[in-house]
């Protein structure tokens, strides 16, 4: 399987997130040839959502997706405002012409140790903001995390899980799938071959590293950990996903405290031997 | 559901690792009330095996568990180093009377990026180990642990995924689950039922602290954190276990900076509430 070149990649925001705007990464893809963007909702409330719709546009890159929906167990319950937000967050990947919106579910309300709420919760939060984005046209991405944030960030931690809710709610929702969070999964490949190219919204790269000295902010760069990302991008490739492959990287302590042009250039580099 | 006495506790000696021997840790159990133990080998060897086991006898004390037989992945093949330290693992456990052999299975080889080959290596390890085992006499008891340790520590990381190896190998192999690595997983309560008494050999417990600040040494002591202990508790219970409730916590900034004799009597009256 040849490596993959830049007009395969997509930059999540969030690799740089400590050094460039929307409006630098969206310059700096065109600069080295990355084919798309993923913006963080952040990024782009603060470029405005107009103005980065045709930045993007301009710079002809595609949206590999927008990150985030969900946080639907933030109050404890599916309030207008997380049904607002979510409608929002819909809107904003139709206008940017995202592939999907990314949900990031939520994890435990505060205070909390009913897990099968906050499943419940979710599943509620998902079914609503489904109703309307499939009116608008927008696919729903279920982004199963790493087990390590089921407390905190999102209480749907593997590809099957995501799956089931996926099937149960039908159709135009599917699942993100970041190597950062199933590389582990003895079921992967299983449930990858499962999704198929109809639930298959996103894949994002990145890799684990021997030591992980955070749980949130010390992924690495393809290349520097353990994950074998040829091998699971050859699955969802085999299972019919053609999207682009989007490099998701928090890094506190390395690719975030370095010359952003200097990032994309090694992971350009990197993503060849991917 | 009736809160657990200290005549229904385990002290897991990593609870009290930085400061007391496995002779103390004897001693401490006999003076609270606790009614068993579960060693590391590492504290077990310090103290002598046929010496730890006079003492555990003298005190009255069950031993709950061996920690632990495994590392299977640590020479990239079944070494007969391998092979001959698990078989001395299963002579120790059943010298002190263990009710199982506690098996952390080991993560990638050193290098590799392939799950498939350390799965497999597992597998094979598991199978011999528990020819002798059976031999002896002495349950095997396989530990998922959380996946945020796949990579450095233990390949199999889910309650499912252990029960189908047990049921491939057949009897005299089961689980040791501990809140800690699978409080997280959806499938949790199927997979319990699944396993039933007789694969139910373990059952640690502790907290997950939000945040956790390391991945290793900062687990939490129970009701600090954000497991429902007695929700699951209740499930290992309605499925037929009838074994202690073994406590073990890593936790290099709080617990094992404290008094040994408070942590104990901190660890009696939060087991209250489980």
């Amino acid at each position: 399987m040849a490596g993959l070149g830049p007009d395969r990649l997509s930059l999540n925001t969030a690799t740089l997130r400590a050094q460039w705007s929307l409006a630098e990464c969206i310059e700096g893809c065109a600069r080295h040839g990355i084919a798309g963007i993923g913006p963080w909702r952040d990024k782009l409330q603060e470029m405005g959502v107009k103005e980065a719709a045709r930045a993007i546009r301009t710079n002809g890159l595609e949206v590999s997706g927008l990150c985030r929906g969900g946080w639907f167990t933030a109050e404890g319950a599916i309030t207008q405002a997380v049904v607002d937000d979510n409608r929002r967050a819909v809107d904003e990947a139709a206008e940017i012409g995202a592939a999907c919106l990314v949900m990031v579910v939520g994890g435990l309300p505060d205070g909390s140790r009913d897990l099968a709420h906050a499943h419940a919760l979710v599943e509620e939060g998902l079914a609503v903001t489904l109703d309307y984005a499939r009116e608008v046209g927008m696919p729903v991405a279920i982004e199963p995390l790493h087990p390590m944030y089921a407390a905190d960030r999102a209480c749907v931690n593997t590809t099957r899980q995501a799956l089931d809710i996926c099937e149960r709610l039908g159709e135009g929702i599917g699942v993100a799938l970041d190597v950062y969070h199933v590389w582990w999964d003895p079921e992967l490949a299983a449930q990858i071959t499962r999704a198929g190219r109809d639930r298959l919204y996103a894949f994002h790269i990145c890799d684990w590293l021997v030591p992980t000295r955070d749980l949130l902010t010390d992924r690495g760069m393809m290349g520097d950990g353990v994950i074998d990302i040829p091998h699971i991008r050859g699955l969802v490739e085999a299972a019919g996903f053609t999207g682009l492959n989007e490099v998701e990287i928090f890094s506190a302590e390395n690719w975030w405290k370095r010359d952003p042009d200097e990032v994309l250039t090694v992971m350009i580099e990197r993503a060849g031997a991917c």
